[in-house]
């Protein structure tokens, strides 16, 4: 984990991190596969992809040179070819980054990368919703207060609220395996014809997906971008999700509500009183990034005709910091969700904290609703004295909770039935 | 149109502009849909449905009025529904608003909105992309210069980069389609319980859901916002692809360029030669601002508990900026490929700018590849006589385009296809 | 106050509303200076100025028509410059739009706009920072709990954090005034250099900074975007100032905390018990909207050679709702600070709700200091019995508020000073 | 160089890069200069800020290890102050970040990283406005044609183009000055009391900022995030103005225009013809980041009470990504202008590219202007015979460059006067 740095802690805490060594890694592993995909088209001597497979490691590789080599070119990928060629023997050489263009290399890598990322997500956010799942049916029935613009307004369950986090889980879930299924090889040469390669072109880009795993799209897209888009868009709709569910805790956690707390909470040496939600402070910390990161890549879909000269380069480090922070946020939401304690008896003290004001509305059903019903309420809180004794009538949370278990059942049954992570 | 404004003819161009009175609309549609559900649930009595239906009509209210009072309780809702209880006689009363929050006619008739533009945009993309069909279908084997960092590179087709506008467009329309699918009414009441319908919430919700011909959801989304996000995301991609078609028409359209024009470009007295693309440029001018909309749109996900505090409220301008800008940019961008002039006497003169150094690589092919012949076509370009003298071999652009056609035909094969625009 | 909308009550409730109207006076007003100034540059026979200014009222002009007319030529001006000439007599026409290009007439136009804006939030800014003075002032030592990740950390006063509002409503106040400064004209002609004029450009565009009030730059600016980011920047800072505060209003007006409140809270029929803190939710719904416009607004300065293709479009509609928001802002947060309701005795209450663990540091350094004091605390702490108890030592919020006192009478000599508002 | 990473020569080419060592450092210098204050306020003894200051070096500490420790607290300072402690024998213990919260450290720290990166900055301003007056001066009378909506419009000079340069460096280079001075050191303990320093916190918090070099605020700013949005401003206004000008140069450098290069582009092996503007481009590959990473750190500024919950968090690498971009731009930008490569020959054909219809004004003009010269000028554009011809006038463009002379010698004035890099 020593790569992760000195904020490694707070925002690459993910099993993905998209570091210098993970870009090279994918760099070099689309190389390969160009060269395999080449040998099977005919275009290169039996054993030439092998040959530049072999070499294609990173400890062949330093990283910094390439990094200064880069400035020549816009990109460290000519540098990266050319050290290549010089250690594959002559044979290899003609299989090396044959008919492709510094941006086939990098744009294949990055949907290598995306689905590194998307892998590592979604296999959290499963986890994550088992247990948002697991909280939703042990509190399918347990009253707290609701809270709109932040003020106390009538009861809910802390299973409902739990079963909204579920169905964020499972909806940002899909939206990733469908993104999924989007990443493809880019591949199309100086300009998008793959002319260097004559007629083979095509067969040559199939044969590279099914190297590297990824589809093989209908043509180049170097300078149609949606795809990029795609992965953006999927993991932000899961760092949203984590946000939601993060900035709750953060307000379910104050000193003066106290409803819940993570497992293993922050302390502080000056104050030893502290539990600080700090899992949910470095998710907070991290998806509060994401809107930014996904103007600029969002921005970059404007190319320029058959390259961009300057918002292709724009979109790597966006890329990047997008990538690490979502599979950081996934790993975070996971572990704050299985060690989430509840502490149900502060609920119920907060369910009295406005005496039984906060069963005005179900206090003005028993009474018939209606304005007059509802003005007579409004009176009796402005009373100071408890509803129930004003009015004369029974009041309990546990039965002003209308629709909030069906829905609850509902979320959990979508989550367990053949429609979600079936 | 007249409601369009000062800018209208820039930015709010298509079928659908968000403005107050569209709002309006939507958020009487919702009421009204309500009052039909509740009745239809047997909650109030037969007739009250049609009766609130009959006066919520938006010539009964005052838009000044409504925003007026809507700084009291943040939003305009609360003076809404107490002017239709006046208007609705004694008995409709009980149907109006019944069960709901704000919020639950705000959220439901952004939805009502949605769906509108996205009903839209869909069709104005579907003609889009059949001019781009028809653009690359006729230009096919047209040759052109390609240009990479704004650079002369090798040549391509005009066929192929309308190919990759039309994938785009193809692309950007069916995420629209599968976004038309997850709209959906959003109910829950006071805190998402729906208590004060006691057991009849899911089922009041499910009428409404039909009344108003939006999905049913599993549980109220009040302040889980993907349905939101998806919506955005759906229209920034069709506005990413408009602003790639549309920067590349401004690129091509260049006095020292020349090789496309709008149908009808703008003038300037004082400047009778000028041809300004000024539909490429109102596409510019709109989905440039779609960054920064989409950034607060994914910033407003993180809700807080059971209704945020400012991030919801910060939803509704963007969202109609959005919906607006994105009507627009389909009409225009539908306009501008109608339209298109291409001019294939400039793409040929432009092919021959530089003599024929843009053959390089097809010289150092012809040559036998290899480091040697590209040495030796280097030397060649350097000299700055024609290769073709100086290495006495044919070059042609029109027998170096690879797989253009190929990827051309593709593209029209998807796009005709079973599986795009059945 | 008709004009400002259906959510007019939310977010456009300052003195200036930038809508088509306030740009139709602006846009005509820069129409009869310039026409002034051609006069007096002896460009014009004497009283075509007057005769233009006579004109160039608003009630002449159609904004429909106008926006409709903008599509062909991509901005209002061509049309309304049509019409002004034809509204002003033989002898005026001369005057009208000499020398000037579109982008002159809606650059200038937006500096004026800028100068009744800023002009506005700083006159709001000054009021609402002698608010927070005073709060500042009269809470010096009231003591509350200091919150930090929002848990409770260590006493401060509530003076302190109104002083931090102070510092913050002052040095955004100093800001607008320094950007006002820098508001010019923008005058250039077709292409930047006046040339319609002969030798006379620098003149006129003197004597139009004299007419309207700006000052006159060294050189147009139409594609130097510095004077446009300096005024969104200075109105980002006054915005994120009133965020802060309202975002410390939201949280200490919770149901829980109660330290807080507005003078006149929104309220809820169904829910006669909250006190919605509707101007500090108003506010964030609004502060919110602002990062995003800023990036379009930022992105928009990457303007091409002599007039920019997209860029300066995408500007337009930012600068209004920028310029909208930011007055309804500074309106709002006056407004919040001059009524807000100090409850001191919560205040006290809740320094005592964890007992007096948050007086955690105190004790430790009464122990002595050190990692053993600190142990001993930290294990009292853990007793749950009260740390006086424990420890045998008197323990005081209001005698552990180091520099509360000196830093809030440091903002406030500040604030009175002559380095401020003097 | 080696630290500056795979994409080091596109984004990192500065003086200044903001990594991880840079961070450490930064945080121990503050940490010494605490420790230094501290003894000379005479609460720690004698030797224990020089104590500190020898241990306090990088190469005691492992940020790997500092990362990982960081996920319990949130930050890395904890675990730094720990080792530090360690580390320091037990009389400098005392000194060891005395009175000080994590966010004290890591706020100042970033203080002490704007400094170092706004004076390489704007070191690099003052050389690029150098090159950019040179520009302005030799070609003050070189014409050139304008372009508006990149279509040729009115004859410009190279010299106004660069005079409009000069202009945006020499305002940049002062905003950033102007921010330079704002830079305070943040010193407030654990929610800004100072308490745990007694009466001795202002003190200690003067001499701090003696210590590092930094401005003493009048109170901490810990949630008033002012001055962190001044440096990213003032360095968004930089970029800003290089990415106007390397858009410039990307447009001029096409290969049908020609008109400027760069004085070393980039090649491609495989396309030898080709000039890239690769430096240009890297440029606008970073600038294009700016407007997200601003959007970040602008919503950032809504810090909850004393300490934000994410949003301090989210500052982190958004800063360190501005600081390193706008320093690697800053760099690019003085190279670029530097060996900027005018070719006034193609400025001259281009000139003549639509024969003279650009001249169309200044027949206009020379006609008498009026609707009827226009017109009579509008048919004879229609012509596609030359103006000159047809009218029988001459027409040049170096007599219709209006004040484009001017203008340059204003800017060329204001950049050598006092008022400005005096």
């Amino acid at each position: 984990m020593s790569e992760r740095g000195l904020f490694g802690g707070v925002f690459a805490r993910g099993a993905v991190v998209i570091d210098d060594a993970a870009w090279l890694r994918a760099l070099l592993a689309v190389e390969a596969g160009l060269a395999r995909a080449v040998e099977r088209a005919g275009l290169a001597p039996p054993g030439s992809g092998a040959a530049v497979t072999a070499v294609a490691v990173p400890q062949n590789f330093d990283i910094a040179e390439l990094g200064e080599l880069a400035a020549r070119t816009g990109n460290p990928v000519p540098a990266l070819v050319r050290q290549l060629s010089e250690l594959v023997g002559e044979d290899g050489k003609t299989a090396v980054h044959r008919g492709a263009t510094s941006q086939d290399i990098i744009d294949t890598a990055v949907m290598l990368l995306a689905d590194q990322v998307t892998g590592a997500v979604t296999a959290e956010l499963r986890e994550a919703s088992q247990s948002a799942a697991r909280l939703a049916r042990i509190h399918r029935d347990t009253p707290m207060i609701g809270r709109t613009l932040l003020q106390q307004a009538v009861p809910v369950t802390f299973g409902l609220v739990a079963a909204g986090w579920l169905n964020g889980l499972d909806e940002a879930w899909e939206g990733l395996i469908t993104a999924r299924s989007r990443m493809a090889v880019q591949f199309g040469g100086a300009a998008g014809t793959l002319a260097a390669l004559g007629d083979s072109g095509p067969e040559v880009a199939r044969l590279l997906a099914e190297e590297l795993g990824l589809a093989a799209p209908e043509l180049p897209w170097h300078t149609q971008r949606l795809r990029i888009l795609d992965v953006a868009f999927a993991l932000a709709r899961a760092t949203a999700v984590a946000g939601k569910i993060a900035r709750d805790v953060t307000l379910l956690a104050q000193t003066e509500v106290g409803e819940v707390s993570e497992a293993d909470p922050g302390g502080s040496s000056a104050m030893p009183h502290k539990r600080n939600p700090a899992t949910a402070v470095a998710i907070l910390g991290s998806t509060r990034q994401v809107p930014g990161l996904l103007a600029t890549i969002t921005a970059s879909a404007e190319s320029e005709l058959q390259r961009a000269a300057g918002a292709w380069h724009a979109e790597w480090q966006p890329l990047s910091q997008l990538f690490t922070l979502a599979s950081s946020v996934a790993t975070q939401i996971r572990t704050l969700l299985e060690g989430l304690v509840v502490n149900d008896t502060r609920m119920a003290a907060n369910l009295e904290a406005t005496k039984d004001a906060t069963l005005a509305e179900q206090a003005a059903t028993l009474l018939g609703g209606g304005p007059r019903a509802r003005d007579q309420v409004g009176e009796a809180v402005a009373s100071d004295v408890p509803l129930r004794d004003v009015l004369g009538i029974e009041l309990d949370p546990a039965r002003y909770l209308g629709a909030a278990g069906a829905f609850t059942d509902a979320a959990l049954e979508a989550h367990e039935g053949g429609n979600r992570h079936g």
